[in-house]
């Protein structure tokens, strides 16, 4: 674990922007996704691309065609600007341009921001492959791992980058998205390793409400983004459990420190102080204290029925991150012999396969690692 | 700010303590103090030194003298076993005797462990000078700051070793005292810059529900004692606001984030790593969630009235802690001109004593320091 600060780039000049503008066409920007995150996203995009020269006013929004009412969701959008069945309540700016076909939406487009189902990412990029700009960059917005190729866990942004051959970087925070769309105060991560692309990506994304970070520590960032969701766990178990706050507390910074510990195993360089930004402390406290994860886990421990079940009645089906998160990485420490250096994430897992019952959760990290440290 | 991670005890043999053992008489211990956190930690102390060898049986608590229905409350704790005042429902261990004299209680002990109301210390402190040994060790276990001579702040465990010339370590962690005595699972920091002191430390205080992690950086721990409080005032004002989860994230966040600035220019060679020890994230987390400086802090907002007022009404005329601090803290950055190197604490301050409204405390953090570091 390298424990030197990350790179900054807030202070830097602009002038390779505006090179870069003044060289080229103004950059174009496509959203591909427009679930809430998404809309809340296209509303600050739209926004923003108008406050600069270097910026093309027209921003696409890609979404997966629906009909509402009759009526085709794209068509609603675009005549009255309001995303009525992801984000209903709020307008989104004039200039963005909602497309159902992801070819059309991105084949111009010199930045294209990820903000899909992490499910539906591999889908997307075959579509899009070879029919987009060699030059353009991404950003994914895109929590949560995907299960690699034999197991274990890739990150969505070394998915996105390998299938399209483009860079990509991140963007992770404590930011639901309802309370971004009403422009209350928050704070974001982005974790970008180019300069240039990092202040295109603040211009781009940065309001007053809104506030952007940039380090240069792209993979810890998504990986906060992921593994917060099995310390979410933790956390509802103890509330199921009845636990009280210091439990909770410990359960947090212990669940905290493995995440330190797993960035560093398997993503070394990472930095301590990246946990300190918003997509690490400040997410996973919010996560732990509202967040799906937290609350179906509570009711995991009070109802015993199964997470499938719970997933099931609590999420029309949808399938939790956590204990999904929690199995994948549970198949890669098992494979290198590690499940002993992360208690709480394997006690996790076996909480919520049933191999161990939530009340012995505690006693799995009595004597944890940290308690120790050589 | 240094990088470097603490220096860990954990598994150097007790070879040293053993030695001190054989060379001396066993250890004598005294609990200068016995409010609820203090016969919380009679609780373990007592059970703790019949465990050791090298650990007096007879443990003295040092209890201000007061009459409870016709009878004093020390001979009530030494006949019954229970502080019922403070810590009722709990039996201590027998080996806990109750002592109203400061210097008969603390005069033979080699480790006093200090657990009074801060305002009380130095009142304390004089009574003991010359009269307790030349060799003993303290533990402070008493968050907050003191006013120091002239303005601004001075730690309780400067003024317990200038006053009493012994070395003090301290105690801090996400330790809410009925939860502790209740043996309810959490962690605890100690901040010990002696490495044979130290494991004293945590042979008298750890258990399987109480987990100690030894550090070497004994003011950084004590300043995270303090300064979490002036945050917890800040994620009080969010509350009362209703300004939501992400803004309370936010504001968490940058006040972790001042503690750690406040630590690097005040108290130079603080680690980043002691931040993610129990002393800070995990005490910094139950405080915003949970504690009375949050929970006045919002009625401050909802109900208009003045700090002093709420304090009358809900804390029974006893000084809330935050506000307070955010005073003396404001003191130290106006006097050396840093004011807006830590905007979220001056605001905080400024709010307390009635200079800001409230609905103003976000646009003091909208452009923080952190959003443009260099």
């Amino acid at each position: 674990m390298a424990f030197s600060t990350n790179i900054c780039y807030a202070c830097s000049t602009n002038q390779t922007l505006t090179r870069i503008a003044s060289m080229s066409e103004t950059k174009k920007v496509c959203i591909v996704g427009s679930g809430n995150w998404g809309s809340a996203i296209a509303k600050i995009v739209g926004n923003n691309v108008q406050k600069h020269d270097y910026l093309d006013n027209r921003v696409t929004m890609h979404v997966h065609e629906e009909v509402l009412d009759g009526k085709k969701l794209t068509e609603i959008i675009n005549e009255t600007h309001e995303n009525v069945k992801y984000l209903p309540g709020h307008k989104l700016p004039a200039n963005v341009l909602a497309v159902p076909d992801i070819v059309d939406a991105a084949k111009d487009a010199d930045v294209l921001i990820f903000v899909v189902p992490h499910q539906f990412i591999r889908g997307l990029c075959k579509s899009m492959l070879g029919k987009i700009k060699s030059t353009a960059v991404g950003l994914s917005l895109i929590k949560g791992f995907d299960r690699a190729e034999g197991g274990g866990i890739e990150l969505i942004s070394h998915i996105i980058q390998s299938e399209l051959n483009i860079p990509v970087s991140v963007l992770m925070g404590a930011n639901l998205a309802p309370e971004v769309a009403n422009e209350m105060f928050c704070e974001t991560t982005i974790g970008c390793k180019d300069k240039t692309i990092g202040n295109l990506f603040r211009d781009i994304i940065q309001t007053d409400y809104f506030r952007v970070v940039v380090v240069d520590d792209v993979d810890t960032v998504e990986v906060c983004g992921a593994l917060k969701n099995i310390v979410a766990c933790g956390a509802g178990f103890v509330d199921g459990l009845g636990l009280g706050d210091n439990t909770k507390a410990a359960v947090i910074r212990l669940g905290l420190m493995e995440m330190i510990k797993f960035a560093e195993v398997f993503y070394p360089g990472s930095k301590l102080s990246t946990f300190f930004e918003s997509c690490g402390v400040a997410d996973l406290i919010t996560t732990c204290y509202g967040g799906r994860n937290r609350k179906v886990s509570e009711a995991f421990v009070r109802t015993k029925k199964t997470i499938k079940e719970l997933e099931d009645e609590m999420l029309n089906g949808q399938k939790l991150q956590g204990p999904f998160t929690a199995e994948e990485v549970n198949y890669m420490l098992k494979s290198k012999g590690m499940e002993d250096r992360f208690p709480l994430f394997t006690a996790i897992h076996k909480i919520c396969v049933g191999e161990l019952p939530p009340e012995q959760m505690v006693d799995c990290i009595r004597q944890h690692p940290e308690h120790m440290i050589c």
